[in-house]
């Protein structure tokens, strides 16, 4: 089983890097460009067959491991790739 | 109209970040979790309203400056907020 994780800031914590992708776009003549936000994604494949097992441990993943909930989201999404 | 950029490495180009993320599940005790990869996303507000005027300044955009094509890939995601 495929598992995509999306991992993005908070709304309202600052985003530094974003704001500097959005500077460099706008140097380089890119216009119209607002609210720029970067984010993680981390893909994986996943022994587990059950869906709903396999959700529950990603979760845990996140919380323990991957993202920090303090300041961040997470989403995920899982694909069979049977 | 919001635009979201995924960026992943290319099969074949190696990724310490992700193995790394591998190694440290495997350590928290998450077994049977295989080829760990960790991409970027980017999500941006665009002043465009047309969708594939829009979808063509991201692509250059990616090609400039966002994503090293010589390395990676990416994934362009358009959604309207009106």
């Amino acid at each position: 089983m495929k598992a995509t994780i999306y991992i993005t800031l908070k709304n309202g914590v600052l985003d530094p890097q974003g704001k500097a992708i959005e500077n460099a776009l706008g140097q380089l003549g890119f216009d119209g460009v607002n609210s720029v936000r970067q984010g993680k994604l981390i893909e994986m494949d996943l022994a587990d067959t059950d869906a709903s097992a396999a959700e529950s441990r990603l979760q845990e993943m996140c919380e323990k491991l991957l993202a920090n909930t303090v300041i961040e989201n997470f989403d995920i999404r899982l694909s069979d790739t049977e």
